[in-house]
């Protein structure tokens, strides 16, 4: 079993993040993800700030963006990224059918991922 | 340089594909990956019956389904595929602005990906 | 374009795997794997021991190992690997239609591989 | 825990490949990657209809299938596959010995996938 | 060919990230990866400041974290990140020998994940 | 559960192995890996052979090496090889800040290395 940090055994700088994240969230306690990221105080610090950054909705919105982050996950392999977005992008609006979709995009993808890369496949020119 | 069988040198059942795929997409040739794959006729049918399959726009639309795709391709580092889908996702949609989003989001989701499994997170209770 | 040791340069513990290499499969030079690992000499040693007393044929013939080395690497993503293998699994008796068996299966394990890690399938009890 | 579709729970189109998979494999019900892929039925029939397609024995036999999905399974890192497909392999034939050098081999590309490419290896002309 | 910013044709914001890193390093220009990243102006940014912030000694001093920065990156498989932090971690002191150690850890590290994973060792209770 | 061949029952060229590993690290019993591995006797062998070779101190101290292997299995998201090898970087001195420090490098190459090839971003000339 990895080692977490809980909030009332985390130095100040992990319970500001903390804090942070449960603000922005409304939720009472933060992820494990943060418990276990906060053996290393700047790295959590430094990659709640990018998070808040990247997923802050702009030209793409909220849901398209967990679905986005889900879909690199799934193809990435992390079992937890996958656990704790596909429960994200739920939150942001992503029903069944949808995530039924995202599946398929994402089997297909690495299927022919695989197919491109065994074959060598030359870039065509109009790609660019 | 590996093999592209050209139209002129297909056998038949590889022009049926061929002209499937030219006819469903409007374009005068096929993309270098068919040309490729079709060293193996039935993997090139397969394949391609399948994409038209996951591809059709449902509980997602076309844009949407080419974004995933292509964050799934640049998540699993296949050069092929992350241009051939950044030139689809542009062509049903994708701005400049979405393609920076996007991109901002699997570089975060790599990040994250190798933090939670580098610390080995145990999934929180309540994802599923 | 990265650094490969030839034959005339090389210092006498590389030329003594070369020619160990040459002779073994009756080539005139070895091919640019070797060259480029000859930077580490220890390392250029220890894999070529380690792949004769792998790729000898035991329980499965040298076709088999070869086809399995080719899947391997394939599934792996490496290019290099894929084209060096596909040329040693030719060589060792497979042909065409093998060859697009083997390139069917390898895709459909990618697909089915990223969907069994997307659903955290728990593994059945009489798979052990 | 993700979610499994059990038989009685399943709706129709569900039961029908369910039916087919219990129905080919001669056994009384399907595995949990079944039972997952089920959550999206499209995705459950087209996988099942391609797996069959690929596996059936053709110029490689059902071993030779079996095996080359194991390997890719394993170099790809898949914990449930590489379960699934070594209970399957040795249901079709394979033998301790015979896993144990696909296992060698498995090992043996992974170490010289990454040497070749960390060092960047140019394809030899030859190869192709 | 993909898109590259160059300085001239930057916008200020872009302008001022590349003067930045110039400035660091040095340099009288900056390396392709920064002007490709210049297509999203937030994330180039926000990568220049993260990697700044990583990077800088603390408890492991420079030429340990590119070793550190290389080994991942030959691991991952990213021929561009290889072959950039190769040539950092030559800056910083990386000789021969180091490179060719190095290069032999990772080779290795490749060999036993796949095994260790192919075989699903369970982790041993004294590991954490 | 997979197999883990235990001492008392394993044959005579497995027991001169473990008896090697428990010599040379003082320990009573070996690792799961070592157990599991054990299932292809040559393939212990070898693998424990190779280990000696490469993890011997010689231009990189051990806890360099150690760290090198702990980033690279970080890197290739093997969890065993990650618990495995934090506690052998512990053992051979990598205190908490350097740990914090090595995630946030395996971090922040993970999230570059997506981009980079995310960019296709071309090899700058000076690199070799």
């Amino acid at each position: 079993m990895p080692r977490l940090i809980e909030y009332d055994a985390a130095p100040p700088e992990v319970r500001a993040v903390f804090d942070a994240i449960k603000a922005a969230r409304g939720v009472p306690d933060v992820n494990n993800f943060w418990k276990a990221l906060a053996v290393d105080p700047p790295s959590l610090k430094r990659t709640w700030d990018s998070l808040q950054q990247v997923m802050t909705p702009g030209a793409l919105d909220a849901r398209m963006k967990e679905m986005l982050y889900l879909a690199a996950s799934m193809a990435a392999g992390c079992a937890y990224c996958t656990a704790s977005h596909t429960a994200a992008a739920r939150r942001a609006g992503m029903d069944e059918a949808m995530f039924g979709e995202l599946l398929a995009v994402v089997g297909m993808a690495a299927e022919t991922n695989r197919l491109a890369e065994a074959l060598r496949v030359p870039i065509d020119p109009d790609f660019d």
